[in-house]
Formats: C-alpha cells, structure tokens, sequence
C-alpha cells in the first residue's frame, strides 16, 4: 500500500484544500528562494490559516516563512501554533527578535508557552518581559498546572457598581483592545471581591443613566484559582457561558477563563481519557513529537501489568493440564473465551467511565447502572452462547466441548458487564482513575475466572 | 460492596454541593407536599442548576418540580435539560401549557428536541406553533442531521456595508434580545451574500461616523449548510470564533453557529468516538436510557465478528494439535500472547485513530508515522520479549517453551504495532470510520498470525 496515492485524509473541507493550496505554493516558493512571493502569497490568508500551514511545512522551512510575515502579523500567527511549534521556533531566533513576539501574547497563552520550556530560559525570558506583563505572568505561573488559576488571564474588564451605564461603555470603550473579552464584565467592591456580572448585551440594551448595580446579576458562579480545569469546562459549557470569573478564597477576582481556552482543554482533556482507555500513558507533550523511548515507556507499564494478570491465567491452565492433555480441542477456543470477554467488560466500562467523565446524571444511581449492565451481559450471554455452541460444535463436531465453550462464554458475559460496570464506581470512589485502573483487573478477572470456569464445566460435561 | 456509603462520584465542587443540597431539600419538601416552601427553595438558584437539580429527581417528582417554576423560568429551565428529559416532561404536560415554552425555545434548540420527537406530534406543534418560529424551524428540519444547517440558528444580526457605526449600534440595541448572539455582527449585500463581519468589540472602538464597510473584515471564513458539524466544531476551534456565518451554496448568509452549541456537540461526537473505540455501536439516544434490547443489538454486532476471526484462530490452533498433544505447557501462554498483541495494536491505532479524528497536523504524513510506530513495537518487543522469557522459564521451567514465548512476542508486538497504526490510515482513505473497522482486523491479525508464528516457533524449538 502506498499512502500517497491516496487522498489525504485531512482533504474534507474547503478550508483544508486551501490550507494544502497555500502550503504547497509556500513550499514552491521557499525552495526557489522567492522570499517576496512567498510574501505576497500570504497577505491576504488568515491568521489561523497561515499557522496551519506552517505547522505542515518540512521543519527547516518554519522558521524561514515565519520571518516573512510583519511583525503584528507574526504575533497573531504565534499565538495559534501548537506549543510544540513555539519552542522550537523560538530555538531558532535570536532572543530579542523574538522577545516582542512574547511580550505581546496574552498572558495565558505565554504561561502555556513557559510550561514547556526549560526553567533556565523561563526565567531569562521573565527577566526581559515589560513589568506589567512580567507580573501577570508570574501570578499564574504560580498556580498549580490545569487548574483554574494556571489557564486564566487577568486580562478582563472590572467595573464599579455605582458606574453609570454610560460611563461604563466609555471605559470599555478605551479598554477593548488589552482585554480578553469586553462581552462579558465583572463588578468589584473596593477591595476587590466580584460582587455581580453583566454582560455587554445588558448594557447594549439598558438607558445610558442606569447604574450597574441595577442590571448586574448579583448570583455569580465562579470558580476558584485552584479549581480543576475540566471543572471550569464543565461550569462553561453546562452554563452556556462565554468567559466564567476565577476568584481567590477570599472571593477577590484575580481572572477569568474563556471560552476558546475551554475548547482546547476539552480536547486535551479528552485525548488523555481517550488514551487512558487505550492503555496508553497520557503526557503533556505531543504524542508523535516524543522520543521513541518515552513512548516505549509509557506503553510498556500496562503490558508488564498484563504479565502478572497472565501468570494467573497461565497458572489456571497448567492446574488443568491432565485435562487439556486428554482433550486438546479445548484449547482451541481459549482466545475465543477470553477475546470475548474482554470486549464485554470494556463495553460496559467504556459507557460507565465516558459516563463518569462527563458527569452524566444517569450515573447517579450506581447499583441501578450496574444491575442494567448485568441484565445485558446475561442477555448477551445468553445470545451468544447459543450461537457459539453451534458454531464450536459446527468447526470440532464435540458437543461436549462445544456445549463447555457455550456455558462458560455465558458466565464470562455476565462476569465481564458486572465488573465492567462495577469497577469504575468503585474506583471512582476511591478518588482513583477508573479508565486507569479499571482494564487491569478486568482482564485478569475475565481472563483467570474465564479459563477456570471454561476448564471446570468442561471436565464436568465430559466426566473426567 | 455498597455504593451509597461512598461519597457519590458528582461530589467534587461546590456546585454540584450546592446542587446535591437543593435536590434532598426539594425532594423532601416535595414529598411532604410543601410546594410554597419547594417554590421559594428554587427562587435563588441558577436556571442551569435548577435544570440538573430537577434532572436528578426520581421521575414522578420531575414534573411536579417543573411546574413550580414561573413561565419565564420555566422556559430559561427547558432550554439546559436534556433532550430526552424535555421529551419526558412533554409527554407529562397537556399541550397548551406546553406549547408556550416550545414556542420561546430558541430554533435550534427546538429543533434538536424535534429530532427526539414522534413524527406525529412534531406536526401537530409545528402547526401551532407561531409562524415566524414556525417557518425558522421548518427551515431548520429540511436540513441532513449533524449538518451545519441542522444546528445553526437563524436568529443572526446582519447589517449593511454602508450603515455607519452609530447607526449599526442603534440596530443592534433594537435587535439584541431577539439575536442568538450580538458579539459577531455580518455584513450582506441586498441579494443576502456575506460580504463581511466584525464583532461588536470592533463596533466599540469605531468612531461613530465610520462605516461598517471600512472596518469589516472582507475575508470571511464561513461554513455551507451542508458541513458536518464536527468541522464546523473544529473551525470554530481553530479560529477561537464566538460563532461561525453559515451560508448556502449561492454564498447567501441563512444562520449561524455559536460556540456554546459547539462545546455539546464536542462532547457528543467525542463520546461517538470513544464508543465506537470501545467496541459499541454510538446511537443518537441516551445509552443508560435506551432499552436492555437495543443495548444488547448494539453490542452484539462487534462480538459476532469476533466469532469470524476466532474460527481462524481456532483452526490454526487445531492444526498445530499434535503439537500442544506433545508439550501441553504451549497452551499456558496463549493467552499472554493475544492479550499483549491485542494492547499493543490498541496503543498504536489509539493514537492514530484520536490525531485522525482531530485533525492532528502530525499525521500529514502516515509513512512517517507508521514507521515510527514500527519501531516503538520493535522497542517493546525487545523489552517485552526478553522480561517474558524469564518469565515464561521460572514458571514453567521449559527453556525451549520459554524462548518461544519470547520470541514469538516479540513478533506480535512489531506486528501488532505496524497494524494498529497503518490499518486506520488505510480505512481513512477508503472513507471508512478507522475507529470503527481497525480493531476487528487489529484481532484477525494479531490473533491467527501470533498464535501461528507462536506454535511454528516452537515447533523449530523444540524440534518437534
């Protein structure tokens, strides 16, 4: 097979047809060191466009059209490359030319960049950045890593509740440009606890010689510097809002989050549950960017762990070696049993644990999830037991055996759904990851039980 | 063990405290007919919480709850449940008293509730419906589901190029209680083509006596109606829009999308991925609500094909039978072979299959990326290989059994890694759902030739 023969499998849209467009003349252009085409090819593209299709250029060539774009331009394109992108453009410039770059970004896309470089540079870069930007950098820089405080930006709009509403939009009027959002207002007391929010539609439809105090909403919901950041994306999305305010514990607003920064957490946070359940152990760098040895190791803990569950398997077979010695044909549906229950628990615990992470009402009542899950393991125990038995007697002509491997998939059915729907509360409520831990112990109760079962009933249906 | 006596697995923010301590007050005072206190309880809380609180009561309560609220509550409560409670709690209702808040929905909210609707009764509401909510729903409903079309409101404000700041802030003062949003503002021509947007932060910081044609952005990135709402989700994502401009194939402005509908759809096409990974067929319905026999159907279809790649692994275990007849102990570590080839393979197409599915710039280039993985097998095959092989021998005491087992692992897992990230490249560009059809294959592979390579292994061993 050839992969390039084929269209490429991002080629979906207009948008990426064109992105693939302006990267391959960009890449023409590079090569015939036509600097001012390559220039001229990019002024009219979007930011987040002329982004994408520097990330997809050959790595030498990065740094050669980011030096193309003018200097306000190159800000905006910086702020939306992968943070993968950012260091290593900022290895290949000189320092101060790029130090502008980073001053300029907003202070929660700064402290993302910082996160991923070495301490040494960090505090070089800190030392350079203008006071003001200095300061904002540091406050969230001392906020534990995914929590609110990290991912906020003290770049919001803060207004006073005896404000008139006029005098409200004129301050937003000459604020707009350094805040983060004006959509959505935050109003403080003297010493700086929120006392109310309101949002610029409010104030669009309100008389100009209304105070604050008459149309904010005095019922905020916040969340606190050191709140998980899926919580915060949780509180956004469940509210509809557009930005949601960070307080400290004594409710002083020191931030607020929004919500294009939730749509990355929600995708990073996702891919790391999504590797959890692959087994696969999730880091804070990119994947295909990571050396060889660091994927080796993240994936060779959960097979180690596989050994130990298979010593017991492999223990339970052996007991049974009289067995086996005398009807052989037995093991030739092992991997049936035990490929079979293996997808039954993780069907079930794939629901439980999506239902988990995204806080599903239906979870609530964890005995009524579980007894639901049983109930369909035994129905599906029951459908493909029969059409097992069938099929083992069909491929051996040993009903004996055939009626063993029937039996024992219908115990393994139930088995595998009960502990698949069952260990994830259990973990849950043991404060331990249950896409973590749940497979584990699935696999070794479905493989060792499995087998054992197998082996028992079929010594009882064949009398030996 | 008991579930109740841990503390529920919801209870991790002070929201959901807040909204656990208003669900046991109301259900109390619910059941001791209280319902002024019940009212009053309710008067302070968020619509949104009110929603989950309400969703969290036993179903005979969730009604009676409901028609607590005021009608102005009631509605604002609606529009945060979920589809399938709403549809619950219509069925509850006599018509009239519900046909004033499906009139007030918003008409892409309404429209998904629609979705979830009989035939019969969407026809008898749309009749009823006021015409202008009408005319917009019934636009909406011509749309293919999970289309831009589909999720997009009409509710958008559009202006024209020559209006002048002052006079688009007047329009839009007038227009905001109607508009979805009134933070990105578009700009037509008089046959309704987009010819620009801006925000109103733009709108804002304009002098007055400008027009909206000189500070419009002309380069509009827009979505058809008949995107997949999975891109529109990703271009939002991508360009931190608030809402993308929705246009038909004449480039004529029809609605729009906002980004607090792209967070649910982020997480419902998330959890379609996560499923299908997980070996279940994704429905458009709630999974813990959908009857026993329908979860089973869903179930059943990836564990039938399991039966077809198993018949291989059986015959090409029952051609070897002469073979584990002679050394039985070969049988012990069958299962430690298909249980880490199979994780194997899950890691490799995990990663592959998630960059896939967003867009992942990494993944321009599957060769790389294939041998890559390639080579992260070989790695853990060598790790693996060697660690198993010690195993094997103290277990079992066999040296000629024991390398066997090593060797023939270390051949699963190149395999399986090669597989797991160079199938899903292969289904992707054949237009497949790589997510759905990797791992049948990922099993056939890793199972039938594992156990092939494993026994042929042993039989050059063990000179058998």
């Amino acid at each position: 097979v050839t992969f390039d023969s084929s269209p490429s499998p991002q080629a979906t849209s207009s948008r990426d047809e064109l992105q693939t467009l302006v990267r391959n003349q960009l890449e023409l252009l590079l090569s015939q060191q036509n600097l001012e085409g390559a220039k001229a090819l990019l002024v009219p593209v979007h930011s987040a466009d002329i982004a994408a299709v520097i990330e997809g250029l050959p790595e030498p060539m990065q740094a050669i059209a980011f030096r193309l774009l003018s200097k306000e331009e190159a800000i905006e394109v910086f702020e939306y490359f992968d943070t993968q992108i950012q260091e290593d453009l900022l290895t290949e410039f000189r320092r101060q030319e790029f130090l502008d770059i980073v001053d300029q970004m907003s202070p929660d896309d700064r402290v993302r960049l910082f996160d991923e470089l070495p301490a040494k540079v960090v505090s070089l870069l800190l030392d350079q950045l203008s006071p003001e930007e200095r300061t904002a950098t540091a406050l969230l820089l001392g906020y534990e890593p995914d929590t609110a405080g990290r991912i906020m930006t003290p770049e919001y709009i803060s207004l006073k509740a005896d404000t008139t509403v006029a005098e409200a939009i004129d301050l937003i009027r000459r604020q707009a440009r350094g805040a983060e959002t004006i959509y959505t207002l935050y109003v403080t007391a003297r010493d700086r606890r929120l006392v109310g929010t309101l949002s610029l539609r409010d104030l669009v439809v309100a008389r100009p010689e209304q105070r604050i105090s008459e149309i904010m909403t005095e019922n905020v919901v916040s969340v606190q510097t050191d709140t998980d950041q899926e919580e915060v994306a949780r509180i956004i999305q469940r509210y509809d809002f557009l930005a949601v305010p960070v307080v400290d514990h004594e409710n002083r607003l020191v931030g607020i989050v929004t919500v294009d920064d939730i749509l990355d957490i929600v995708e990073q946070e996702t891919t790391e549950d999504i590797y959890t359940l692959g087994g696969l152990e999730a880091g804070d760098d990119d994947y295909f960017k990571s050396s060889l040895f660091t994927v080796a190791r993240r994936r060779v803990v959960w097979l180690l762990i596989l050994l130990i569950t298979n010593t017991g398997t492999s223990a339970a077979i052996r007991s049974q070696e009289d067995l086996l010695e005398q009807v052989v044909a037995l093991a030739a549906f092992i991997p049936l049993l035990i490929d079979t229950g293996g997808n039954v628990g993780a069907q079930s615990s794939t629901v439980v644990i999506r239902g988990l992470n995204t806080d599903d009402a239906a979870l609530a009542n964890p005995k009524r999830i579980v007894f639901r899950e049983a109930i369909a393991g035994i129905i599906l125990g029951l459908m493909l037991g029969v059409v097992v038995t069938l099929w083992a007697y069909i491929l051996q002509g040993n009903l004996g055996v055939a009626l063993s491997v029937g039996i024992s998939l219908f115990a393994v059915s139930l088995l595998a759904s009960f502990a698949g729907s069952a260990l994830p509360f259990l973990f849950k409520s043991f404060k331990l990851d249950p896409a973590l831990m749940s497979a584990p112990f699935i696999t070794t109760i479905v493989d060792v039980l499995g087998v054992l079962i197998y082996l028992w009933v079929a010594r009882l249906i064949l009398g030996l």
